[in-house]
């Protein structure tokens, strides 16, 4: 099944938009973890575990894999979900974007070596720096269009020219994913939360195309306007991403449980806005 | 000492602006080495060995190794390289980029993981996701400006408005760099070797900073025009890099005396048009 396919599935399985984000920080674990060898694998399937039927996808940020030298933990992880919660499609976080041979390269690491479903990748370096990524047609390819940091706006918010009028570089890159790189619909776009008007600029540029909203919770979005934004007609389209919040809810041994508290409660939260 | 420094040093103790990429692809291999768990650290070493005194910086790209699972490989490789050639600084390309929280575990990665001296970096997501990597005052900062494949332009090349008037978007990066963002001297910019007028005009908008130039050889940029167009007034300011030309110059056991010669000639070759 394509990771769109697959997600639609999940959106009406699970009635959620919500993405839940595994951002990782043992500085942020619970007592009891600290000190275990396996502790960010354990705290991430335990999450995982604890909101697989609330969520439509989940996304591990490789970073925090990265730099605890914990790429094994990773790949169980995402082994574990496959297996435990089959149809729940795992975005490997990872912002990857480089020349062909080198894309191939991150390709074979996302799609083989972990198993994502989907990577996320940034557009600056243009077509055949995505193209590559394609040849996996089961996979989805999440490109950086509107991104929901306060840097974001240094360049993605710079007006630029071309054919067709004046538009900002976000709206470029909206057009481009939707009219030229997504010929075999595997593409799927990154818009924040924290802009509310830019995300149905966005949404009507590309159509039902999927977006990854991160950028609600601790980042400050507000669900009413990101879901009114950007749903579908069909009150679907959006993966609505929540890592920090869900993550460390709890502080104690019942940390899961805490999460699945907060994971239930922001799933309704965007239901309230989809119809 | 800093990143700038010790590449300063080495571009005067070995008379050169040749940067050694080690981008490698296990398939290219000579057939001595296949089927060696340890091949591509071995590989690698005996390629910086033979060019040590030949070259101004080492690059390591990290998907080659990731896509094999061979993170300690690049662990051993780049500590390999500091204790036996101490001077020649590591530039690891994996041309990060996220927000602030995620960068700083990407930072944590590079420069503590894998002691690299500086890292590639991608501006798409603006100031506060380059910001974190600063806080390592001694390490580089390399960020994409112009990149030399068919794609590049896509994006880079649009024209943008804003203060001071028109300007393409690599430009654009240029200025933001030079003018806001290298407030502590820790960047360097990526310019592709393909387009020689364009390498020129970024040498204009940010004075003697570092420029790493990616697309000589493989990719058919000419050194003679790269090298009058970037270099600075003193004769320095670039790290011309050169991968599968030097990689992969010899098939047999002698490889890494193959790859020597070709540094030898790319680094000389560099160096009739410097002054």
């Amino acid at each position: 099944m394509t990771f769109t396919d697959s997600l639609a599935a999940a959106w009406a399985r699970n009635d959620s938009l919500l993405c839940v984000g595994l951002d990782p920080d043992p500085a942020k674990f619970p007592a009891h973890l600290k000190g275990r060898g396996d502790a960010i694998l354990e705290f991430c399937k335990s999450i995982a575990d604890a909101t697989a039927d609330l969520a439509c996808a989940f996304k591990p940020q490789i970073a925090y894999f990265a730099a605890n030298r914990a790429e094994d933990q990773l790949e169980a992880l995402i082994r574990h979900i496959h297996e435990k919660h089959p149809g729940i499609p795992v975005i490997l976080d990872a912002k990857r974007g480089d020349i062909g041979a080198t894309a191939e390269q991150y390709a074979r690491e996302a799609f083989e070596r972990y198993g994502a479903d989907a990577l996320t990748v940034n557009p600056y370096m243009g077509f055949d720096s995505v193209e590559p990524y394609f040849a996996w047609k089961e996979r989805g390819v999440v490109i950086l269009c509107r991104t929901s940091n306060p840097g974001g706006s240094d360049l993605q918010f710079l007006e630029t020219g071309g054919e067709g009028g004046k538009r900002r570089l976000y709206q470029h890159v909206a057009e481009l994913v939707a009219t030229k790189w997504n010929a075999g619909g595997q593409c799927a776009l990154v818009v924040g939360a924290t802009f509310p008007a830019e995300l149905a600029e966005v949404r009507r540029l590309v159509g039902a195309m999927p977006l990854l909203v991160p950028g609600i919770g601790a980042q400050g979005g507000d669900i009413e306007a990101t879901v009114r934004a950007g749903r579908t007609a069909s009150g679907t389209g959006l993966m609505i991403n929540s890592s920090r919040a869900i993550l460390y809810a709890g502080k104690g041994e019942d940390y899961a449980a805490a999460a699945r508290q907060v994971a239930l409660e922001t799933r309704d939260a965007i239901n309230r806005w989809r119809r």
